[in-house]
């Protein structure tokens, strides 16, 4: 079950001055078209808007409602909404938007139109944003687990083209489809992981562990706090972290479930080491921290890192999308903070359950080669 | 300048009776939520429909107009309508309407609760559908060009991850990070158009023909119908057409701007013969076919080209979105009712302008060895 919302707009010419007359004859040719679909709808209450002119239309005997909006600055905006049963053709489809669209551009003369495909409102979130907060819809078909941890809201949707995707406070996280943001987080076939120590900071999805080990490293801890998270993940996305959720530990792995910077404060004490970090929390971390001392977290982490990672080691993690340089650069700005001084390269990727391409950093300390040759 | 439009749902137990107390109560939360970010929302009306209830709130000083709609199937929508100027902050940010969200879906108990990115409706066009019908919104920053030919309605756009894109009749046709299109189309290393002669119909764009001749073909021919789609590409979309659109014609190459199926008619007539024949005409046909009539002309277009393919040649061709099974499904029983008999190979590439995975057609005579064997 679903509201549809079906979006057209239209842009006039701004000199063209839409006084109450030209303002009725628009309402009334707009009303006409929609009458092609909707049957004996009637105006039910116009007022003025401080910016100018708002009309409620309804179709009595089903409930829907049109809602045309006219702005002073050009704009003309008509929202149709209606309920739609399950499998119900819908009232009027996306041709016949588009159609109504052109038809009205041309009878009423305006610059340009617009009109989106029929938008499904209802208890399956299909639309999730782009980093740069532009809408995507998926083919999300059912939901397989929606629950609430201590820590986030977790849930695992089915989407047609991508498999099983787990979305994590309402962003998508990781589908099946998603070996390559796994594979170019790590850089296989760059970085050589056999025989090699590894941490990873969150993880909890498994994909990053269960490939990893394929690698044949020495050992891999892993520091994820959230068990609700893994309990998910090991049984709706197994195809992507195999039994490693299942295990939890084995001579090659082990899973610690608590929080990751405890840990490494631990580790650091203990003069445990590490030739890989791996940053692998969700993008808005987790943890008490509130949101404005986002990026002193982010440094705290990477610093802490540092103090596990052996003098050539590295940290490894995920940046954003490609199409918000201003949060890739605020993020370059925290490493360029960092004592002792650290050099970068990064890499990107289309990520699939993200649609967009996404970058990864790998930071190693600046005198790598110096440590190293000691 | 756009028009914002900021779209929530939720999603109610289906048992739970909104009585008109617990309407008033709902309508107040959502009211008193509201006003975090707008300021002095008044009701200026509300009324009973068919299935359910509707209510209009507003914004007095700026014009804003919040709708709230009580569905009795056990939704309710909010959507708030602003002007936003160019440069203006958003009213309620993506993050504001998510807290927004989660706030009214803890306090009002809801099951579920879904909200969308502001919604930019004005003279840029940012929404184009997948072959699914699904939303989409693109990173697109300007219009380059924006005219109606005799054909179709022509754009091109500017899209900050996609380079340049060529729109026709409002769907997008292929931007300039798509090679992967054309390639795939052409099965770039897999098939030999070295010394081949070569025809193709349609391919306005350019695109097709500019990396045929990169495999030193014997001939191509193009057979476009629209002019004035060749001059917006040569201008915005030379990256991917080279100087193909701009030559239109040199001892390899010839570019005839006319019917492409009184061309194959003419071909058959004299006994011109290809050892190819790409069908890279838009998604719906340019011609004067009724929609109904859709399949009998692409079924046409292969019959024509058959009769000018040498018993070996291929037919290549884009069929659809893999979102469309249907679609290719009765692609396919065309290609079952074409005499000679054929057989065909397919093969699927992600096209980035097109945000999935597209199929695409290679078509043969069945009898291709036993006439090759003559």
């Amino acid at each position: 079950m679903s509201a549809n919302t079906v979006l057209l707009d239209f842009s006039l010419d701004p000199a063209r001055i839409i006084d109450e007359v030209s303002r009725k004859d628009i309402v009334r040719l707009c009303k006409e078209g929609l009458e092609k679909y909707l049957t004996g709808l009637k105006i039910s209450y116009d007022m003025l808007t401080a910016d100018g002119y708002l009309c409620i239309l309804n179709e009595a005997s089903s409930g829907t409602i049109v809602t045309i909006r006219f702005f002073e600055q050009g704009l003309i905006t008509i929202n149709v909404e209606y309920y739609r049963k399950d499998g119900d053709e819908p009232k009027i489809s996306f041709e016949q938007t588009r159609e109504l669209e052109n038809g009205l551009v041309q009878t009423l003369k305006f610059n340009h139109g617009q009109s989106l495909p029929p938008l499904q409102r209802g208890p399956l979130t299909r639309f999730f944003p782009t980093a740069d907060e532009r809408v995507i819809e998926y083919d999300i078909d059912r939901v397989l687990y929606d629950k609430r941890s201590e820590f986030q809201k977790i849930q695992i949707v089915h989407s047609k083209s991508l498999g099983n995707m787990l979305v994590l406070d309402e962003l998508q996280n990781i589908a099946e489809a998603d070996l390559i943001y796994t594979e170019t987080l790590m850089r296989r076939g760059i970085e050589d992981y056999a025989g090699k120590e590894i941490c990873i900071l969150g993880g909890g999805d498994g994909a990053l562990l269960f490939e990893l080990l394929k690698e044949k490293p020495k050992h891999v801890v892993m520091l994820e706090i959230d068990e609700m998270v893994m309990q998910a993940c090991n049984k709706y996305m197994s195809s992507i972290c195999g039994d490693v959720l299942e295990k939890r530990k084995d001579e090659s792995f082990e899973i610690i479930v608590d929080d990751c910077m405890r840990y490494l404060h631990k580790f650091s004490k203990e003069g445990r080491t590490f030739d890989y970090v791996f940053g692998d929390l969700t993008d808005i971390p987790i943890s008490d921290t509130p949101t404005g001392e986002i990026w002193d977290f982010i440094r705290t982490i990477l610093q802490s890192s540092f103090k596990v990672l052996k003098p050539d080691g590295k940290f490894m993690t995920h940046g954003n999308g490609v199409s918000c340089p201003e949060s890739l650069k605020m993020y370059e700005e925290q490493l360029a903070k960092l004592e002792p001084k650290v050099s970068y390269t990064k890499c990107t990727a289309f990520v699939p359950s993200f649609m967009e391409e996404w970058v990864f950093y790998q930071v190693q300390r600046e005198d790598t080669n110096a440590t190293a040759s000691v």
